[in-house]
């Protein structure tokens, strides 16, 4: 049995992650009054649409939703009984509009492997089963995986794709990314002058660019997690500020004193050249954690999808900031 | 009903991400000869020990198991009938000591919301339901995503963890990383005279990097998720081989051509420079994808979790390369 095409039409607007793709639309429905014999006649006779559902749905009047009734209690109890009285309160349910992921979040939370869904009249238009949900689950897990490392999610497994449609879901960004780091040359090149007087400075670059780039991606994706698990939400974005900053202070402090203790035994530069480097490193730390996970909260609020502003965008911008930081570090410290 | 501590002594080793953890060692199990009254008769005794358990077990002597039956086709038969004649043979099993992952990638393949585990002999030893698959799957997600962004998996959900736990999950990484810079630094330091001859190759470092960056997280966490999902094997290493080797070719044609032209049209380096450029990025692009690509398997193939080899690590790698290509390319086109 496939989904009703006709209750797509009466559903609107339906988006492709809705609930209303996935969800089977004719499940078994008994009236209150039925009594367990005759339920049992009834699936018999309509068959339950997958081999997944184990439930049929107690409606009244237009289908609105009363209560749900596991096959095992049907199994379970004498013939004879109201199916009202073995009957459950569905106590949460899904609306057609409303995302997959959230079937599988409130499956997840609630232990449960079927949900029913019903519109704004709490009419019974459907139901979600588990193994439906499963797929979705694994699905969004991979295409926020993809969006974070910059890439047009897939259609396909990997093996499968074409090399071409891989180019195609990889280039857009790769294109824009490097276009971008333009910015980051221009900024040295802008100070090309300060990096001659002391070319030992170049050499740290990366070093800064790198460890600003991981940490924006540690707090981007986990906060980009938390976001999908519904687990972090807009109105959290101060309890995140004061978290990052809490964390990205004890990483910022660990980081330079390592780096400081390194640069002092280790190499020829100065203490003075070491400093530099070491607060820059600690400033950049800081700067990127914090950009990391209030960015993917606000695109989230603006209506983007947060996986799109992890790593590689939030390292573009880290990228900037840290060389500014670096030579006006430089400029205080070293004179230049 | 909690899980059996008694099989737990009997199974070894067990692992922290077994299917021994998750599954439920009491499922109904019914003789062969059994008639689907007495079946019912016996679920109605026993109980079914969760409620996302549809299923009875038909086992022989000792426990091997027979088949399983549907709590639906209880209810849909005559009782009169014999277990043996409406069950069915379960065509896939897990073992105790597999991999919770698999159990879910199973039950996903199969669209199954349940799933026996039986022993080297065949005999059952418990029942793993999608509820506890489902957990398993975005728990799997997470722990990979924290992975490849370079941090230690979570206990608990973000807002819930203490800011001294996200520091410890965080530094140990971004202290290896910072440290395996050096490497990177070194590199610069070793060429310092010719970038002193040509201070312009310095503003490109970034963009080859961050290029190189990106090109490598694309196929390694393509290949990563991949291996997660059970859809790439090292058997397939020459397959990524050949992949990657098309994909980042295309990439490396479009963004070394684009950025080509960009150097010439926009800035004031010159032809000589722009080359170098050019084609160091194309081949920082490539030596990415295959890095990116083929490392997640070699380490799966070496028993570590491809998701460590993810980004960052390879980040730093392609950076070594990168600045190797660079420096080597100048030599050869700017002869310094």
């Amino acid at each position: 049995m496939l989904k009703n095409e006709k209750l797509f039409e009466s559903v609107r607007p339906v988006g492709e992650d809705t609930v209303a793709v996935i969800m089977w639309t004719e499940p078994v429905v008994l009236p209150p009054r039925c009594r367990v014999n005759e339920a049992i006649e009834r699936i018999r006779q309509v068959g339950l649409p997958d081999a997944n559902m184990n439930h049929c749905y107690v409606v009244g009047e237009d289908y609105t939703l009363l209560g749900q009734v596991a096959l095992r209690d049907l199994l379970l109890t004498r013939g004879g009984i109201l199916v009202e009285s073995v009957m459950s309160h569905p106590f949460v349910t899904l609306q057609p509009e409303d995302d997959q992921e959230l079937a599988a979040q409130l499956m997840e939370e609630y232990d449960l492997l079927e949900l029913p869904v019903v519109n704004g009249e709490n009419r019974l238009v459907g139901v979600v089963t588990a193994d439906d949900a499963m797929a979705v689950l694994q699905e969004e897990a991979t295409e926020d995986m993809e969006r974070m490392a910059a890439m047009m999610p897939s259609e396909k497994p990997y093996l499968e794709s074409k090399a071409a449609r891989l180019f195609l879901d990889r280039i857009p960004w790769l294109l824009l990314l490097m276009l971008s780091a333009t910015l980051t040359g221009g900024i040295i090149s802008h100070f090309e002058d300060a990096l001659a007087a002391q070319v030992a400075l170049t050499a740290f670059i990366p070093m800064l660019m790198d460890t600003g780039g991981n940490c924006g991606s540690q707090s981007s994706v986990t906060v980009i997690r938390g976001l999908s698990l519904g687990q972090v939400r807009f109105a959290d974005w101060l309890r995140v500020l004061w978290k990052e900053l809490r964390v990205s202070g004890l990483c910022a402090l660990a980081l330079a004193a390592v780096n400081f203790l390194r640069l002092l035994v280790m190499s020829s530069v100065g203490t003075a050249v070491a400093a530099t480097v070491s607060l820059t490193l600690a400033v950049t730390v800081i700067l990127a954690d914090l950009v990391g996970g209030l960015l993917p909260i606000l695109a989230k609020r603006l209506g983007f999808d947060p996986a799109v502003m992890a790593s590689p965008l939030i390292t573009t911008v880290v990228d900037a900031l840290s060389l500014l930081v670096y030579f006006q570090m430089a400029s205080w410290l070293l004179g230049i």
